[in-house]
This record gives C-alpha cells, structure tokens and sequence, in this order.
C-alpha cells in the first residue's frame, strides 16, 4: 500500500479531472455561470470529503465509477457552501486559497446562482450512479440530510446566532457536529453505498461513529491549530479566534483539555474500525486509519 | 367535476396543510432558520406547480402521497428561488404578496440559509415518496436539471446578462424556457412519475410539448400584462418593461403578434392533451386543459 500522501495527491488528482469532465464547460451556455461554477470547484483544496467516500468505498468493493459521481456531490455540496459563506451577508472573504473569492471575481448574484446551480448538481450527479436505485436514492436522502436544515445550513445558522453569546460544551458540539460533521458523516456512509448491496447495520452504525468522531476532532484540531499555529509557529500572542471572542474548544478546555478531547476522540474512531476489521473486513480500514491520523499530526 | 377555481383552491389549501405538517417546526433547533425556511413557503401564491403536478398525476392514477411529496418538493425550489431573487444582489425586492420579503424579515445571512436549506431540503422530501426506487431517482434526476445551470439557474444568469442587451426572440425564448419552463415542465412530468409505474415514452413526450407550450404562454401573457393592464386598466400609458428597456415578447412581436403566439402556444398545448385522450387516457386531462385555459385568461 503507497504511503497516505501519495495516495491522497493521486486521489484529488483523478478528482479533478473528474471535475473536469463533469461540469458544463465554460463555452456553453449560460457560460458566465459554467465559469462561475468550475471557479468555485476546481483547483481547490485537499478534497477531504471525497478522500472520506474513497476510503470507505475500499471497505465494499465499491464500484469506482460511483465513487466519482459520490465524490462530485460531495465536493459540489462543500464549494457551494464556501461560495456562499464567503459573500458579504455571511464572512465577507476577499480571498480563498490565495484566489479571489467567486462573488469577488464574477459578482455577487453571479456567486450566488453558482452556489444554487451547484446545490442542484449534486443531487443530479447522484442520479448518474450506476447503482441499484434503492441505493441512488439512499445516496440522495443521506446527501440531503447532511446539507439542509438538520446538518450544514442549520449548523451555519446556530454559528450565526451564537455570535456574542457563550455557548457551553454542548451547544458548541452541537453547533460542529451539524456545520462541518454532518457532511463528514455522510462522505464516509455515502461511500459504503457504492458496493454491489445496501451496506449492512453494523458497517452504517461503525461508520457512523467514526465519522462523528474524525469530523469532531477535525474541529478540534482546528481550534488548537488557531492557538499554537500563531504563538509557536508565526510568533503572535493569541489567535484569530481568541482575538474574536469566539467560543472554541480551547477556550472552553484549555489547550491541554482540547488536545486530550482530540486524542479521545481518535481513540474512539480506531475503535470503530477495529470493529469493522474484526467483521470480516480485515485489512480493509487502512485508508480510514490513515485519514483519522492525518487529521490529528497537520499542522495548518 | 368541480370547477377549477374551486378546485384550485381546495388543492391549494391541501397544500398549505401538508407544507404545515412537513417543513421543521419553528421551536425545534435551529429554530430561527426553521421560522425563516417556513416563512418562505407558507401562506404564499397561487401553487401553479403543485396544480401541474396534481393534475398530471390524474393521468396515471397516482398515489396521492406520493404527489404531495412532490408538490411540496417543487414548491420548495420555486419558495428558495424567490428568497434568493428577492436579495440586495439580485432584485432587492423589499415586499412580495403583502408581506416582507423573508431577508428584509430575517437578515440577509439567514434569508441566503433558509433558501440553501430549501433546496435541500426538497430533494430530501423527494426520498419521502413510497414508489418504487427507479422512480424516486427519476424525480430527483427531473427536479435537479430543471433547477440547476441547464434551467432555472441557467436561466436567470442568462436573464443577468442580458440586461441592455438587445436579445432577439430566440435568446428570449430561450431564456424563458430555463427560468420559469424548466420547473413549470418538470412539475408536470413529475406528476406522472407518482404512478405505479414509469409513465411510458408517449406520456413523457406529449407531457413534454404540454408543458412548454404552456410554460411559453405564461411568460407571453406575463409580458401582454405588463402593457395592457397599466394602459386599460390602471390608465398608465407604459408598463414597468418598456420604461426598464426590458426585452419583451411584446416589444419584439408586438402585441397582436404576442396575442397570436399565445393562443399559438395553448393550442400546441390542448393537441398535446388530446394525443394523450386518444391514447387511452380519455376523460383524463381535463384538469390540465382547465389550467391551460386559466393561464390565457388570467388578468393580473
């Protein structure tokens, strides 16, 4: 088995140019929002959530084709809601991975319909899985759910809400677990349904637990990294969150109690999948392994 | 068979209680997003989609659930593209149907949410339907196309751009038939996806031709409107479109030649319903030709 960073690289490098292929070229029209959208998607990021669909895809013997169309949904899903957070009603972001944001280089309504045509396109992209249809519409309730009011948008408009309140340990794992944890749950479950057959109680139920907790500390990392990245490494006091006033695990822990949040919930995803290794899937959650320990050793 | 306005209006308010019953209640988390997403939706229009998905559903004896789930899923899409349109970057709309628009009520940042969360959510309630698994995916393909870049999306970039432009009647066509026909015939083809069965390549194509020429004469009557209920009615000498220099069927045809198209348009619909009669569905399309008709001799 290549070692996780060359797999990785190679991953969102085939994820590109399926992208590529997928979305409507820029010379068709409406071809200011074909250009809006293939802005927005490609060239971005670590692709994290479809690396999530890949890596449990290995589990099933998933069919690789739908893994692409899975991946593509996913990633739609996430840019379009970086397009829409970055607009001046929400962050108000100049830049994103050193390029203009979209509403800053085609417009603000421009930015908008391509988040909107890029929500419909993912479900679309569903559609083209050549799967059993029990498993394309399991597919499409999972992406839905993750996306909507219970999941992404509901945790966008808990974060929106809690500005200037305190919100405990709780409403903060809340807030995460529907923000950014929703849609980490459903790229790890979405890829157990590119197998041949619906995946059975105990790969949804270990999955979903390891999901939960990779997403959860993904979240923590983050708030730590907000600390110690700017202290240790770029040599400033405090953080952006601190400076903010933003509730974070740090400030809610304490960096040591943060880091051992982290740790624990590490703890409880290897176990997750040592449970699917011993199933009858030996040899199979290496990928997801290496996931989860990428997510607690980056530092950035 | 009762009159269509009585009959609008019973299926209208069925809605309104099936729509009372689905979208998340406004005291459960997140409770602002889930007061602004039903603010959206309810208590609002005429429901000219659920009506061609009801309607059309009488061809193929559809299982009524499942066709509420789809009205509500179309109105979902139709609900969040009002929200978005209505935006500072958009139309900046302050009012719609007496009431404010729900960013003017609820802010900008969770007027965008509830429309993204609209939208998720109606591929989610799509999921609800018990039909068989081939159809759902088929509804979720048709409703996904019809709202994304290749229609409604598609459709109001076009439209952006096309402001001080001169589009002649082909790219005004064109443009119509993404942002307001691609939802008008997806509503009419879902309707036969609530059978027990897939609707055969006759129903799909006649359906097809309805629903455009339907779709087309709504736009035309639209603009026809526009000019003679402000010099008939209201005594105004122009409508809002030729003092905006907007692009018109009207300015382009004229308004006996609009006239003609749109009587053009509703007999290339009531051919498509006849075809359909004759196919062996006799006695089946009255409520469709009922709406046809009432699209030609509206008055506001």
């Amino acid at each position: 088995m290549t070692d996780f960073n060359a797999w990785a690289r190679e991953r969102a490098e085939h994820f590109e140019r399926c992208a590529e292929r997928a979305l409507p070229p820029e010379n068709r029209l409406p071809w200011k929002l074909n250009e809006a959208v293939r802005y927005a998607v490609l060239d971005g990021g670590k692709r994290v959530r479809p690396l999530l669909a890949y890596a449990a895809g290995d589990i099933v013997q998933a069919q690789s084709e739908a893994l692409d169309h899975i991946a593509l949904a996913l990633e739609y899903i996430h840019s379009y809601s970086l397009v829409h957070d970055d607009m001046p009603c929400m962050d108000n972001d100049t830049l994103r991975r050193g390029k203009l944001t979209t509403h800053r280089k085609y417009g603000e309504a421009m930015g908008m319909l391509a988040g909107d045509a890029l929500q419909a396109q993912a479900f679309f992209e569903l559609t083209q899985c050549k799967l059993p249809a029990e498993q394309v519409v399991s597919l499409v309730k999972l992406l839905s759910a993750a996306a909507g009011a219970a999941g992404m948008c509901g945790g966008q408009a808990v974060d929106l809400l809690s500005v200037h309140t305190k919100p405990d340990l709780e409403t903060l794992t809340l807030m995460h677990r529907m923000k950014t944890g929703a849609m980490i749950r459903a790229a790890a479950l979405m890829g157990l349904y590119a197998g041949q057959q619906m995946p059975s109680a105990m790969l949804i139920g270990q999955m979903t637990a390891y999901s939960q907790a990779v997403g959860l500390a993904f979240q923590i990392i983050d708030d730590i990294l907000d600390v110690t990245a700017d202290t240790e490494v770029l040599g400033k006091t405090a953080g952006k969150d601190e400076a903010d006033d933003k509730p974070t695990f740090v400030s809610l822990l304490g960096l040591e109690g943060a880091r051992a949040r982290a740790r624990a919930e590490h703890e409880v995803a290897m176990q997750a999948l040592a449970a699917i290794e011993e199933a009858g899937f030996a040899g199979k959650t290496e990928r997801l392994a290496q996931i989860a320990d990428f997510i607690m050793s980056r530092d950035h």
